[in-house]
């Protein structure tokens, strides 16, 4: 079969690479081919080389996504996004890239099905962001999507686009809402969301890491390996299963930053976490204050899409995965 | 004020520029500007000629949007939409008009102001077809936006960009979704609603008309009158009352086909009732049964949005405004 990756370059894009090169038969199929394409030049494995194309693409430009569909892969990783941050800070650009350069794939989808059948699964990352608040205390999955930023509404968009297109046989789509990613590896980030990983991360190679919130903040989590586990799972699952409702909040744990520090207490020690500094940040405890918590993912976990239930479980993936089982 | 209406031809277009001649003050500040526009040539009243200018516009035209923005309206009620049907056959046109229509005016209000302040108010028309079945009984105002066609896609669309819109400050915008407009005014319609208002209307002038469904249908309705009340509420309302969660569900009378038919004997007694004649339509029994039934109209209704209570007030609102108050 012919997979693309769009977003290959990017953290979950990456991971999903490394899946396919460790476990080629992931999707049932054998990956006969593999199309890689990002805003930045994609990495391909050593041993996805020979089936491997990388493209350094900008899903907004004209034509694009026209050439990107000419292959007809057979399944479709749409990660490619401008970031929340950014897409508030370039209005222009968010809705270029997130909301036109997605209905350009989905259209290019369109065109090539007129020629002939083609009618290829596509798994879409979408984003909690679609969400804002008031919420309640847990979030249902039949809570509306009031986004408070441009890049939830176009993530919000973008949903309602997968669900018409695959409602209309135009493809084979589903949508999935990443919790938060943690322990995201590589050097820390600045996204308002960083500091979830970082004091983890960090202490665990014996390096100091901020904490700009309090204690109990609370939050919705997920690992990279869960997350690449929610693509694959929405790679090969039955379709007719899910109906109409294309569109899933992916499960999660909902946990306390002071659970975070336990399980690193747990597993690193007190020395870990006494590299945990304490630094209030106003406008970051503004900003995650606006963040749902805690979701019933009731659809998806029924459905077969798994995730982490501890802290302890999210740090012993990062060991393993990001540190080769082994702690400072 | 400049008022601009988008759609004006329609039927709650017409209604809504009846109400401005019937009632010049009742956005609070005399119309001194009045700019109609539509596909097809709207009429004018003989007393807003002076103010008035009527345009002939396909909005999914290029430039068409900031042809109608350069008068920079204060008040614009964006009522233009390709109808269920055409959309859902017509997969082109519908997200051009409705969707891509729609960015386009919205980008025009975002240019305008661009070169100096420029902040209009904006009521769109939505529709309660941006839900989708299954349902609860009575549908919260929280309730997922899930349409099972491509018109309440692109509705649904225009909300969230509505509300990304109005967030930015761009424009300060309303969306209503308005429910089952019931009587509707003249000849007996096609879509698949058209019985809803062909069993009063017809009858109260001695004509016969067709039921193709059960006496126990449920279905959502108010009347063109209380739907030029939301149009014009929202228009003067203080928004900062709303806040981000721009698009509200309308006020309605969740009735049965039998209470239609009971408020029509009682107004017109059993010989009105008996030109219903029962021809039932598996096709449209079907479609109907897929419609939403009950809302619990919370926020719009706390918001000071008035419907009807019964089918008698209805019945009532059409002798008056379409009969002269006179039945046959």
């Amino acid at each position: 079969m012919h997979v693309m990756i769009l977003g290959a370059a990017g953290m979950v894009g990456r991971k999903l690479v490394e899946k396919i090169a460790r476990e080629p038969m992931a999707f049932g199929r054998p990956v006969t081919r593999l199309t890689l394409a990002d805003a930045f030049q994609p990495q391909v494995p050593k041993t996805l080389r020979p089936v491997s194309t990388a493209l350094t693409v900008d899903l907004a430009a004209a034509g694009a996504a026209d050439r990107l569909i000419e292959g007809r892969p057979d399944l479709i990783f749409h990660l490619a996004a401008i970031v929340s941050g950014e897409a508030e800070a370039d209005f222009d650009k968010g809705y270029a890239v997130n909301l036109d350069g997605t209905r350009a794939l989905f259209d290019a989808i369109r065109q090539a099905g007129m020629t002939s059948a083609y009618v290829p699964r596509l798994v879409f990352a979408s984003s909690i962001a679609v969400f804002g608040t008031p919420f309640p205390e847990v979030i249902p999955d039949e809570f509306f999507t009031t986004p408070l930023t441009s890049y939830g509404t176009q993530k919000a968009i973008a949903e309602l686009l997968l669900s018409d297109y695959s409602r209309r046989g135009i493809f084979d789509g589903i949508g999935i809402r990443l919790p938060t990613i943690c322990v995201r590896p590589g050097a820390p980030n600045k996204a308002a969301s960083g500091f979830f990983s970082n004091i983890l991360r960090e202490p665990l190679v014996g390096k100091e890491a901020i904490l700009p919130v309090s204690d109990s903040v609370r939050h919705w989590f997920a690992s990279p390996r869960a997350a690449v586990g929610f693509f694959v799972h929405a790679a090969t699952i039955d379709t007719a299963r899910i109906g109409a409702r294309r569109n899933l909040t992916m499960p999660g744990l909902s946990a306390l930053v002071s659970e975070e520090i336990e399980a690193l207490r747990r597993v690193a020690g007190d020395k870990a976490v006494a590299l945990i500094k304490r630094v209030p940040d106003p406008l970051i405890e503004r900003i995650v204050a606006g963040w749902p918590t805690q979701f019933d993912a009731e659809r998806a976990s029924s459905l077969g899409f798994k995730a982490e239930t501890s802290f302890d479980e999210i740090l012993k993936v990062h060991i393993e995965d990001e540190l080769d089982g082994r702690i400072a």
